[in-house]
């Protein structure tokens, strides 16, 4: 098998990783996976939402949109629709739980980072992409708090990162673009943190049901591709 | 460590799946699992909606509610609120998903099979008792089709049932009621075909990363639990 | 005349009011009236909406749902479609004011009795079996705050039942069922006190205006079959 | 006991029934009961709703508006708050159904008859205003496809009006104004026919339970308040 | 050309202001311009809301709605629909902006004028007529709180009127009905003080795009009629 | 005075037109006015809306958005609240009736453009730059029907663009930026074709009304404006 894009089987697409891509937010990143690009902004707000007020603790929440006519052919626009769909609750509830994984609310102290990931253009792989630019965000954000000293230490304790694998004729494949996705049998997404713990999974099987032996070659591919992304947000922070 | 339920690790609660609980519906079980009751129906509609009108198949959806007060404390009721939450809709969705792997839409005709799961009492797990039940209440409504000569052999492909397994105490346990799903580390959900086939699996960190080994773990628990679900599938069939 | 369930003119369906139907409901009911089956409970919230806050008095409220598929043909899931019904709004208000016409909202103190009426399974009749296993549940709730010392005396003045009257084929009969409902002339629901005091009458002409002399004969089942429900009430309470 | 009004018990308020009131309408009434004034506007629409199409057979429908501030206090626009109250849904389906129940729908033919009943004063008894009025409206409305010979036979078969009455100060008064209303034992609204039929009867004990002597001496004088009525719309139809 | 109605182009329609037109309002007005009629209230609460509390500031809002069959066919009751459209949101805002511009927030002090436009007919204009009759409901509404002297000195700081030009086959025009409106190259709406500043401009090209000579030829159209409206308000207010 | 960015008052910010900025779309325009970032693309659908159908002719629609931390500070993202603000539905209305007015809606066929105009930075003037952008899309998406076959000739019969101008500071100003915007006494948006001809005038006044003077002041400096963005859309196309 050749996949269309005519990558390796365990090959990520080629990764972008851009630092204050706009300027109003405390971390602003775009993202690329290949041809899917993702703008992920993390905001401060000096508040706590009513649940977690007096409780000594931050919160992480996140958004997540995708213009619409960043797909093929052009989607209603949510806010005009006037509800947001279960596919776009189902991802933006993964991505909040992610980036909570790996911070410390306590140490973060009563305030919230609002994550937004707007899907500017999609190719497949929207929501790893954006657990893993939200990421880059989040230590951006964090920075600032620590610059002006609202925080002496950070709260972050590991990195995250997110892919997807699945299975594309019947051989397990890494980073699925839409053209793999649409015609796959199983699709899972996979959240690690750098350390290489695993935060979530999420396996579906599209068309037959999959085996423990294609999980577990599916998970080792993930693995590896997440630690790429590791260095590669690593890279980029550091520039 | 002991379970707050002195159940096993690797034991079920006690499990029953009541057929024709109300009269109306093609298919209509009342599942328990514990504490935990839900009553699944499964509605025919000579119809299927307007995006597979004239492709020669049929249609299988989900819907899941909760009654405000099946919980400890009262929710707000969603028609009143006026939305469905993001749980919501992430659990309609996955019941929707795991229904229809089982099932050849081919074969199902030009028609569709609603799903209803209300929960009327929750101690954790509703929604792998929504799966496990409506299964049971699709082969009912199926059957009415036979019955009634619209089909003439059964869409039905294989058996599906669904198990939470998580992280309690450091320990991988099977079917978490709600004190152990309000404490524990991991909560994962299996879904799987009665054949032994994975249909769905979605884990979660609720605090720290998990290892592989803890998910080969927890996934050997849910293939055992849900062989004895399949087991009593058949079983509530047989009678 | 024979009616559909061969029923006398002036005879109920068989009533059954079971108690303690789920477990975390300071009340909880399941009544049937014949096919129509309701679940019924209150819930105790230990506040008052705004509008009565430092007013030294309670509130009672009602909230009331069908099971999409509780009737012959499935219904839409009203969460789903983002607003109740004009007639679900038009129940839950008469089921709210019966209840509060037999509870002294001084006596209550600064909470809020919430019940939930939610309809498993439909076949007329389903506001006045509400009203009717409410009330049952109230009394259960109220003993809660009597137990652990809230109340010291019971602030409910009265009991309370509904039925529904009608003109079927030219005949006044009794607690319609499905079948009488659809093809009646005209249709009353009655709400009385367990001293016989009317609380609520709500007569509809489905076809021809009806007669004051039909009136007065619906009036006479209606509170022959209420005087009825009281006993059952009472006999449900003392088990 | 004297009225606030000082009017006698079995005294309606003064009432002016004026046709014509806006020009677009087919059908446009400003109804005044003493201080409640209300634009009642019946427009024809030459289809019938999805449900009724080729049934040959119209329909009638009704809806009701409070401007924000006909009230004591400004109330919220339903328009800017996104939804319809019950009370507001409770009667526009009143009007709706007594308007039905003195038109023959196959003489309509397939067209509908929308009403809308908008309040610009409210000082009680807006939904008594509203039928009457909107019967009025209803006959213009008719002339209109009689005029053009859109009809040959006249489809409505009696009048109809409403009143309410009320046990106010322990006495039965009829024709309840906004002091009253605010401050009565039991509010019954009445709706009948011109030759004496009843359409509705909705009675609610406001305070303590009504007796069948009080709701006798209540329907006595409600029957005398609508033949008034009647004969006012019959006068206001001459001019 | 001969406009539809016969006036000359410079020739407003007939004007009439009728103050006090409905009882409960502080500021109440009926204001006519030809065929189009609105009410017009002004209704003072003594809080302003929350991002101006604590500002020793008022505020001032509108809201606008049409009666469904203010108009030639029967629009939708917004209401019903559940949402206002955005020309409706448009005209409200800015008439709100409009009477914002005469009045001096901080001699209002911290209360609340809400006005409610509400066109009971419809022939263009609706939107100038709102504003014009608006401030002299603003006017009344003042007056109240200076006679019950919770003003001292009136926080209005000049008078405001709006009116419509345009250009109609060909010919720059006052004051478009709706014949006029629907068939015209430009419409424009101009909003000024009684000194004749400019509050508001909003020009559109219906058809064409019109020149710099059309638009002052408008202009000056506009501000001779703003100053015979403003002369039609005072003598309305001397009464 | 000196304008904050130190612009003279008749300048320009730096202005950008970058055409193909996403893929899928058949026009897309990411246009910058100095800090403010708009995403505009033209997506063709080959049907009209159902009010058009029949009737050989095409239409242009628009819709508006900012992500949520294209601010200074987040605000609500329009799809989790469940509505549009009056802000956005006025831009977006806005938006369309521009490009309507430059289009031959007979010469596009039965087939419609939809624009989303995406503010993904937003430093003041997000409208006009949007206007200014979209109509660049516009081109390119027709070209894709004249490349296709689908047009023999373009429908465009113009070009068009925007600006906003004002007075700040008592000075008229061009091109404000959100500093300016904030802080001026008059806001006027104005859209010209290409040809000189208006399209639409917006002016308020935001303190003081403004004078007939003021206003010819601005439209001076808007036409300017105006030609120069002119230009540059030619260039940007040109490439």
């Amino acid at each position: 098998m050749t996949r269309p894009s005519e990558r390796a089987n365990d090959q990520l697409r080629s990764i972008e990783i851009i630092r204050n891509y706009t300027k109003h937010a405390e971390g602003s990143v775009l993202v690329k996976f290949g041809d899917t690009h993702v703008i992920c902004t993390a905001s401060i707000e000096e508040k706590v939402p009513g649940f977690l007020k007096g409780k000594n603790q931050g919160w992480v929440t996140a958004e997540y949109g995708m213009l619409p006519r960043s797909t093929g052919s052009r989607m209603d626009r949510e806010a005009a629709r006037g509800k947001q769909t279960g596919r776009t609750q189902e991802i933006q509830r993964l991505i909040g739980r992610s980036l909570r994984a790996v911070i410390d609310m306590q140490k973060l102290g009563e305030r919230t980072i609002h994550f937004d990931c707007d899907v500017i253009q999609a190719d497949g792989g929207t929501r790893t992409a954006s657990i893993t630019g939200a990421y880059v965000a989040m230590v951006d954000a964090v920075s600032t708090l620590l610059a002006k000293g609202l925080l002496t230490e950070s709260p972050i304790k590991d990195s995250v990162g997110a892919i997807s694998v699945g299975v594309y004729q019947g051989i397990p494949v890494l980073d699925l673009d839409y053209i793999e996705d649409s015609d796959c049998d199983t699709d899972m997404n996979v959240v690690m943190t750098g350390s290489g713990g695993f935060v979530e999974i999420q396996g579906t099987a599209e068309g037959e049901p999959f085996s423990r032996d294609a999980m577990n070659e599916m998970l080792d591919l993930a693995a590896k591709g997440i630690a790429e992304l590791s260095k590669l947000q690593q890279q980029a922070l550091a520039n």
